[in-house]
C-alpha cells in the first residue's frame, strides 16, 4: 500500500490534467476535488480518477478546454450547459451561482446539463454550507446500474443526493449518499478483498439473491436502498437531475455518448430569510449535540452525518492517504507515459 | 364497518368544526383535507381526526378563530406564524405563498411555525404539482416517538417528507412518507387487528427486538427507515422543519405546549426556469411510463410513487370510505354531543 500526502497528490493530479491540455487553474481544481474525496475516505471517488478522467479526456468525452455557459438566468435561478468539460468545473460553477443568488435573495435553484461525472457530490454542498448556506444537490447518473423497487435489471444510475447544513462549527452536517444500497465502489472493494457482501446489496443477472460481489460486473445490478422509500428518492433524483435540467436519463439509450453523464440540480437556502443565520447555526449545533450525546445502543456509537468523513480527513491529513497497489500502479504508469516525475 | 361517501363525511366534518367555533370556510377546508386522507387510504390521518382536532380545540391547543400571519417576506420567500390555528390552514397558506412566488420567480421557500398538526403532508404538495410546480415539504413533528440510528429511546417525531412532481396527467408523482420505518398509525392498525409486526419496525422500552405492536405504546419507539440513510433524512427534517422555522424540536421539552406541533418548510420550483413546463411534464410522464412498464420481479408489480393513493381514491369515491367501528362510535358520540345530525 502506497501512502502519500494530500499535497503531493494534489500536485501530481494537477500535472496529470495539465498534461491532457487543461489549464493550470482547472487542473488544480479537479485534482483538489479528487484529493478531498480520498481525504474524506471516499476512495471510490478518489485518486483512481486521475486515471479514469485522463482516459475520458483522451477519448474525447471530457473536453478539457471547454467552459460551462449559463444559458438561462434570473435573479434566483440559472441553467448551465456544461459543454462536456470536467463535471467538477460545471458543478462548481453551478454551486457558486446558487450560493451567490441565495446570499443575495434567500433562495435559489440552478441546474446543469451536458455535464461529465462530477465526483463526490458532498464536496460542493460542504463548500456552500461553509458560506452559511444550506445546499441540496439532486444528481442523476445517466449510466444505469440499479434496479427499481420490485423490478428486474438496470434502470437508473446510483443517483446520489447530498445536503449540507451549516451547524456553527467548521464541519457542517453532511448527508451525501447514493440512493442505491451502496455505491458500486463498495462492491468493487469487497471484490478486490475477496469478501462476501450482504445479500440485500445486489442481485445477480437472473435476479437471484447473492453475496458474491463478482455478480455485479457479470450483468447483475444494485438495489435501491430503504425499500419503497429509497426507491422514491432514486426516482426523484432522476426527475430533478435529468428531466428538469435536460440531461440523459437512465431509461434512454446511451449510444456513443459520454460514459457517465451527471444531471445536476441544486437548491440553496439562506437562513437569513427565516430565523436568521446566527440563530440557525447555534440551534442546529445544539440539536446535533443533543443527538450525539444521547444514549447509544450497547456497542454502538451515535454519529452525525458527516462525522465519519471529518474524522477520516483529520487522520489522513496527518498520516497520508493510503492508495491500493493496483491503483497506484495505474497512476504511476500514466505519469510515466506523460513524462511526469513520479513521487516516492 | 360503517361506509360513508366522501360528500357526507365532508359535510359532517364541516359541521363538527363549525360547532367548535371555526368559520365555515376554515371548517370546510380542514374537513376536506381530512376526507382526502381517508380517500387516498391514509386512514391514520383520516376521519378519526374529526374527534382529535375537536378535543384539541376544546383544550385550547387549536385556536380555531386565529389566522396565520406572514412575519417576514421577500419576492421568493416568507416566514409564517401560524398563531396555533388549525395546522391545515397554516400549511395551505404557506403552500399558496410558495406556489405563487415560484410561478412568478422560478423558485421559492416558505417556512411556518406555531403550527398545529397539518395532517397528510401529500395534500399540499399534490395541490402544488397540479398547478405545474414541483413542491418539497420538510416537516418535523415536535412530539418524539422515533429513535435515532444506533440510539435508544424516543428522540424525534416521525418527521415526514413529501415531494410532488407534475407528470402531465391528472395525478402527479407523489413521495409522501414518514422518515420512521412506518407511521405510528400502521402499528395501531396491527394492534387493533391483533396482528404481529415485522421486527424491524419498533423496539420495546428496553431496546429489545419485538414483533408485538403493543410495545410501542408501552414506552417503546419506532426506528428510522433505511438504516443510516433514512436517519440522515430524519435529522434533515428536524433541521429544516424545526430549526430553520423556529418550531419546537423533538429534543426540547414539551412542557404544557401543543401536543403535536409541526414545523413546516416548503421549497417550490417552476420548471419554466429550466427546461420549461411542457417539456418537463411530457418527459417526466415518459420516464415514469418506462419505469411502470419495465420488467417486474416475479409476483411483483412496479408502481410509481402516488399510484397506490390514486387507485384507492378512485375506489373509495365509488364505493365509499370504510370507517372502523370504534372510530365511528367516537365520531357519532361527538356529533351527538354537539347536536349535529348523525348520517346513516
Amino acid at each position: 500500500m502506497k501512502v502519500l500526502s494530500a499535497d503531493v497528490l494534489r500536485r501530481l493530479g494537477t500535472e496529470i490534467f495539465m498534461a491532457q491540455g487543461a489549464s493550470k487553474e482547472k487542473s488544480e481544481f479537479v485534482a483538489e476535488t479528487i484529493v478531498e474525496a480520498s481525504l474524506t475516505g471516499h476512495d471510490s471517488h478518489g485518486v483512481r480518477y486521475f486515471v479514469r478522467y485522463s482516459e475520458r479526456a483522451g477519448e474525447g468525452f471530457i473536453n478539457v478546454k471547454e467552459e460551462p455557459v449559463v444559458v438561462k438566468e434570473s435573479a434566483v435561478s440559472a441553467l448551465v450547459d456544461g459543454h462536456w468539460t470536467f463535471g467538477q468545473i460545471t458543478a462548481m460553477r453551478a454551486m457558486e451561482l446558487a450560493v451567490e443568488k441565495a446570499i443575495e435573495n434567500v433562495v435559489s435553484a440552478v441546474g446543469a446539463y451536458n455535464c461529465n461525472h462530477i465526483g463526490r457530490v458532498g464536496y460542493y454542498t460542504t463548500w456552500a454550507a461553509r458560506q452559511g448556506v444550506v445546499a441540496i444537490m439532486f444528481v442523476n447518473v445517466g449510466n444505469p446500474s440499479v434496479s427499481v423497487y420490485g423490478g428486474l435489471g438496470r434502470v437508473f444510475g446510483t443517483n446520489p443526493l447530498s445536503v449540507s447544513v451549516p451547524s456553527g462549527g467548521e464541519n457542517p452536517f453532511l448527508l451525501d449518499y447514493a440512493t442505491s444500497m451502496v455505491a458500486a465502489g463498495k462492491v468493487s472493494v469487497a471484490r478486490a478483498k475477496h469478501e462476501k457482501i450482504p445479500t440485500h446489496w445486489i442481485r445477480d443477472k437472473d435476479g437471484g439473491v447473492t453475496d458474491d460481489p463478482n455478480d455485479l460486473t457479470e450483468d447483475g445490478w444494485l438495489l435501491p436502498f430503504g425499500e419503497h422509500k429509497g426507491y422514491c428518492l432514486q426516482l426523484l433524483m432522476e426527475l430533478m437531475g435529468a428531466v428538469m435540467t435536460g440531461s440523459r436519463s437512465g431509461v434512454e439509450p446511451r449510444g456513443a455518448r459520454a460514459p457517465s453523464p451527471n444531471g445536476v440540480f441544486i437548491i440553496a437556502i439562506n437562513p437569513d430569510g427565516f430565523v436568521g443565520r446566527e440563530v440557525f447555526e447555534r440551534r442546529t449545533g445544539k440539536v446535533l449535540h443533543e443527538v450525539r450525546t444521547s444514549e447509544p445502543e450497547p456497542g454502538e456509537m451515535i454519529q452525525i452525518p458527516g462525522d465519519p468523513e471529518w474524522e477520516t480527513r483529520e487522520n489522513r491529513l496527518k498520516e497520508g492517504i493510503p492508495i491500493p497497489d493496483d491503483t497506484w500502479e495505474l497512476i504511476k504508469e500514466l505519469a510515466e507515459e506523460l513524462a511526469i516525475p513520479v513521487p516516492n
